[in-house]
């Protein structure tokens, strides 16, 4: 799976029968650095999203046949779906996200 | 799925005789940038179309195994397939596609 | 799907047993790139053959589990088959192959 | 497969209830240069873990649809499954991992 | 598939059951450049080899679904299996594999 944020929709009306009534996202993959650091991938995706996922939320995605295993989606021509809303990310034991509050000097 | 334009066709004569019959269609994939905006992907895919999509039209295509859960593709040996024609986008609350018109100053 | 040349042949004569007797093509995948132009992709695939392609001919080549769709593939570990050769393409209602017979000033 | 290492972990409790109880751990897939060195590759990964791998851990994973017959992952939308924890590489007949000791002069 | 060059070993002791007894050969994939030269490809990939592959031979290999109808491959996780040794490349009716003899002036 990757990590990727929302940052959009797609509208499709005419669109194979099966993905009648399928929210789409654009989704943003997300990478980790070396530094520990989110940094926003090249590419953009679409995927069906089930889990209410919003605007500007960081999520995990499902790509190929695995996709299908999502709640409903098993007869849907689908090869990226959202699996999950995530919470938390960790990197060598240090939250990157959410992202800490700054503190001022 | 991928966001994509029509950019061509392609005609293939001696062919797998699953695909016989079958449109196939020359994708250019569209990602968008940080700013907001598609930029042109440095790839081109052949999909098969089942749903009339034209020269220039925006599209949503399937990838994988998941492209024969297409309508009518169970047995063809398609990897990518159009599944969309894309009405809208939008990116940060704002519409990209279509491409909002341009007013003079 | 993708494009791609046939630029020359593999021999393997220790191999999987569903593999036997099966022809084996060297392929470079073909990018159309803005200008309308074919340009030879970076990577080279090995592709099983069953419609006689022959040296430096455009096809038309199938991967993933949708190669195994291709007539004779399906319990074989192949994940890539030619299934067209390729006639004709298109580009923006231009045809860029065959390529145009260059007319002289 | 590809080996990684796992630099940290994802939390998400909002999910596909198949992945409910699932550990999710944000894997980098390491290459191996043309000097038989480790080097980390750019992308990261969420991959399961059903085997207890550690943070540093060097492991092993599997993708695409073949992560479903991991032990235990037929029916979970997973594309990463971690499949082992790995004890030694040799590249050319020398031991690259575990590093070997430095011997001082 | 791919052309690669078997690089090296790789041992898990602890790992999911279906792959005990699996031999893991590290894999450098192999392209062919436009001037018709083997060239080592960026990655290193994990492999299952069931063809007794050594150290320095040049392979076929399959990934993804297809990977698992390779002999005795179906219910294992494994995303990569060695399907051929090769003899044999040719590219533009010319040897490039094994590499020809070069004689002296």
């Amino acid at each position: 799976m990757l990590l990727a944020r929302v940052i959009g929709t797609v509208v499709s009306t005419q669109k194979d029968d099966a993905l009648q009534g399928r929210k789409l996202l654009l989704l943003r993959p997300l990478l980790v650095d070396e530094a520990g650091q989110f940094r926003p991938g090249p590419s953009t995706i679409v995927a069906v999203d089930s889990l209410g996922a919003g605007q500007g939320e960081t999520v995990l995605f499902c790509q190929g046949s695995s996709a299908r295993q999502a709640a409903g989606m098993a007869t849907v021509p689908v090869d990226a779906v959202v699996t999950g809303i995530v919470d938390n990310v960790d990197v060598n034991h240090r939250t990157i996200y959410p992202e800490p509050a700054k503190t001022s000097k």
